[in-house]
């Protein structure tokens, strides 16, 4: 196996889904920005899994766009992470229909993600009953070491150590790096505004790139229980102050902490704290998110360059994938 | 839809299964052969198919390596047909994924292919499953107007209209030109040596390129009945005349018909008129793969050109609807 580098690889393919929240912030983003400088961090933006779900040119086109930027403002540092579209190195879909060959389709029934989606009403489509080959393809054809996932993910990351279990097997050879899952430290699930776990299919989130009223009208909607202001409140029980804590100064929440238990400070006052504190945490994104909207050259340019990067490897590995299932060398010249 | 020729674009994928016998060639070769004269014939050899059933890469290139010479011992004419390997086109495996997402699982299960496959013990692998929609992408990508099938395929050609349908319908656009069957006129079921359909699973054959003993077992060993040699003998009843009136001149196969009715001849002597009439059709054949295989070079150019000219048209067929779903241009330059 290739080993190019002695740190180890860190995968993650971001699904664009619309404009992220706290949720993604400090449920994912926040840790993949992290990880840039913990290994060879290799991020891209799902648009061949996207068409699973979206099936709108323009909309998928904004959606890409849109966690371009997102992740570029936010902190993912070109200069230390490989960022770039999936669909920019389509080679993960030729590696798709070699490890579809050695993957029984009873594994791909008992996926979670699969049999929820179909449960609750999604169109069982052959694309979304692939949907963790092409995972697996994207991973392996990284030669990726891990994977931060969440707890829903980490199936997908022993489906795809079987499916390189299988393959080896099957050709008697040695092509992929076996994955690990990467549980994310200090992953914070967000309660949304109705106090459920922040997503956009709860409709209870708060934008970080809202600004203004909009992003107002959120965070004075969060659902707080009826204490008066006098009364003292469990800040725990608070989902404004859970909310809080993530995005001010530990020294700022332990004020708000203690203030709500003491009595005497409402809900609405920690609220304005709150959007204050988002404001004041997010305005460097935001003005970098600016400043990367009215150079959209600079955003295909890193895309590109990740995109080169990421395809030389993946060339490599699914060259030697299919040699070891026998198909000829690619054998045309590229035009 | 561009349409580069006023000539009708016929496809044809080949499975490589073997050695050839004489039922692939009077049931699908010879028809193969003669349609290269009549339109802009498109030829394959299906290696990505292949590996959803042989898993050996040394068998898989030799197969691949004699589906080849056969085909051009037999009569494909890189002049006439485009001949190429179907693993040098990748974009089909991208193209599978794109038409995935439009597919309902549910019509992949209802493949009487999948069905028969699984019910005869295949292990149901997801690459088993995705198979129509592989041969609808290789299908599509080329902007076939016709696929000479049996009866058999017929539903796989039904299939991958409904799947060119579901896409433009999902995006709005037209893409795809709406392939037909091709059902092939004159196609014969030949008989293999023990009355039974010709057919490899069935170890019934006699190989085209099977020379000397070999050959003559085969033919002596077709199964008849116990007739004596003065004995009138139903001709239509008969194997060793069934396949000998494919091999021979149609003179000569009428003067076999009035002999073996009229008694006095015995079916040893017809089936020694039978293997020399084989190995007359097929002199010419066994003679160009001889020189073929001194000269795997030729072999290859044709391989690597028939490519060529094929993935121009996949690359630009495949980048319309990379286009449709709303991906980004291919930004990364081939290297």
């Amino acid at each position: 196996m290739s080993q190019t580098s002695d740190r180890r690889r860190i995968l993650s393919g971001v699904q664009p889904s619309g404009k992220l929240h706290l949720g993604n912030y400090y449920g994912a983003i926040a840790n993949h920005v992290a990880l840039q400088d913990q290994g060879d961090a290799y991020y891209f933006i799902a648009d061949y899994h996207a068409l699973t779900t979206v099936q709108d040119r323009e909309r998928l086109a904004e959606l890409v766009r849109d966690v371009a930027l997102d992740y570029l403002a936010l902190g993912l540092d070109p200069a230390k992470a490989t960022f770039f579209r999936q669909s920019d190195v389509p080679e993960v879909t030729e590696l798709t229909w070699l490890l579809a060959t050695v993957t029984g389709t009873g594994l791909l029934q008992r996926g979670h993600s699969y049999k929820d989606k179909v449960a609750n009403g999604i169109t069982p489509r052959a694309g979304l009953f692939l949907y963790p080959v092409l995972m697996a393809s994207d991973i392996l054809a990284y030669l990726s070491d891990v994977v931060p996932v969440g707890k829903d993910q980490v199936q997908h990351i022993e489906m795809t150590q079987d499916m390189a279990q299988s393959f080896h097997e099957a050709y008697g050879c040695e092509v992929f790096r076996r994955p690990e899952a990467l549980m994310a430290e200090g992953a914070a699930v967000v309660p949304g505004t109705d106090g459920r776990k922040m997503s956009k299919s709860y409709s209870n989130t708060i934008q970080i790139f809202a600004e203004g009223k909009p992003l107002k009208t959120s965070v004075m909607g969060i659902v707080t229980d009826s204490l008066g202001v006098d009364e003292p409140k469990d800040p725990e029980a608070c989902a404004v102050y859970q909310i809080y804590k993530l995005v001010a100064s530990p020294e700022a929440a332990a004020e708000m902490a203690t203030r709500l238990a003491a009595g005497g400070y409402g809900y609405g006052e920690a609220k304005k704290a709150l959007l204050a504190a988002v404001n004041e945490a997010f305005a460097p994104a935001r003005e970098r998110r600016r400043a990367l909207i009215s150079d959209p050259d600079y955003v295909e340019d890193v895309l590109r360059a990740g995109a080169t990067a990421a395809r030389s490897v993946a060339r490599e590995v699914v060259g030697r994938a299919r040699e070891a299932v026998g198909l000829a060398r690619a054998s045309v010249t590229d035009t």
